[in-house]
């Protein structure tokens, strides 16, 4: 009787927020040892992921390797065909775009199906946006809760802002969320009209990079001066 | 006129989430060069600290380093005091006890306070149990919250869990929380009685090290097979 094969495994494999050349700033050189050992990985976008794996150099040829896409349209009879090599017993890399993959990130569904079909799911350490702003916010990090985009509706931002609020003071719980970057001055701006004075901000801007910058004050403070974040990537965290 | 010397910096170092050994697995060179230019540590113990400097070959003698405690009793005006140095143009260190400082661990009084004096803070990247978890569950990661700790009465816990699996539904929230690891196989009795049958559970247990285990399933599955957490460092996951 032969034995099977032992199954593949998915690795989860985070790039660098901005520039390759954070990369040793960001990875443990233990993911380029990974990295270094898969020839399949489920993507983004092929052409910066091609990039990512030119510039970790990569000892197989690009042209030698599979790329499969995953995007908000991909159907999960093709994400479920991606996975065909772990069942051969061959590992696949799941690459980020930017940061941690999963998290503020598509490819959730990927792993969803890994689990479902019991394979062996092995996350990278990485740099993370969301992380990164939350430890350096000086907020609470034994309760928090993320919350992706907010509303957009004026109204419906007004409301979510009230129940963040309560939420801050009846149960101690740090509120963090994002916004798409050309918009975060006009979030900015409504933050500042819409938080209670004495409510803490905390405005996360460009992690990882040279310009990065982890600024807490309260919304009375920062209605005195008014910070650029025009088309920067920036987390924002409010606590009390 | 003299000019003011530039402010040093506090920066929020990593350490692994086990054994020293997986250092290269999980923290960037960047972050071995950033601790070797310091001297000045905030950490929790002192004793696990030398030796985690030591393991990294800090190139200036441990006897010649400064380790201001931080626990639960530290008083505002003696962390307001380990700051002094910040002042000076000199940068320190606040070191986790496992794992990245402030999230699921203490700190971010010490952050708070840099905040507060305008001080530069920077996160360096390492492991975090809650974002590799996070990672690996397959769960939404563009929402979720994080409890910390569930209430330990019974009937306040299954009324939390009920609150849990609403969030999961009307919000498409994953749910995160820890326990205390001798805790951990009676808190997962609890999930298999208290959940429906449909919600799944991510259980995952020793992060990073040889035996990581991270496994999603639904409540009806998990109740054929009981893992063994006790004593192992698990993060509870619940979503739909």
């Amino acid at each position: 009787m032969t034995q099977k094969p032992p199954k593949g495994k998915l690795y989860l494999i985070p790039t660098t927020l901005g520039s390759f050349d954070t990369s040793e700033q960001v990875f443990p050189s233990y993911n380029v040892q990974i990295i270094h050992t898969l020839t399949e990985f489920v993507v983004e976008q092929v052409r910066t992921s091609r990039r990512f794996l030119s510039y970790l150099k990569h000892p197989v040829p690009i042209d030698q390797m599979v790329f499969y896409e995953l995007n908000k349209t991909t159907l999960n009879k093709d994400i479920s065909q991606y996975l065909t090599s772990l069942h051969e017993g061959k590992s696949i890399g799941l690459l980020s775009e930017a940061g941690t993959p999963c998290v503020a990130d598509p490819g959730s569904k990927v792993v969803e199906m890994a689990q479902e079909r019991g394979y062996t799911v092995v996350p990278l350490v990485g740099p993370n946006s969301l992380l990164l702003a939350l430890m350096g916010s000086g907020f609470n990090g034994q309760n928090f809760v993320f919350h992706g985009y907010l509303p957009i509706d004026k109204s419906d931002l007004i409301k979510k802002i009230r129940e963040m609020e309560g939420n801050i003071l009846k149960r101690s719980q740090t509120q963090m969320f994002i916004e798409t970057p050309f918009r975060n001055d006009s979030m900015f701006d409504m933050l500042v009209t819409g938080c209670q004075p004495a409510t803490k901000l905390c405005v996360a801007t460009n992690l990882t990079l040279p310009t990065e910058s982890i600024i807490t004050k309260t919304i009375g403070s920062w209605k005195k001066e008014k910070p650029d974040l025009h088309k920067k990537p920036t987390v924002f965290l409010l606590y009390k």
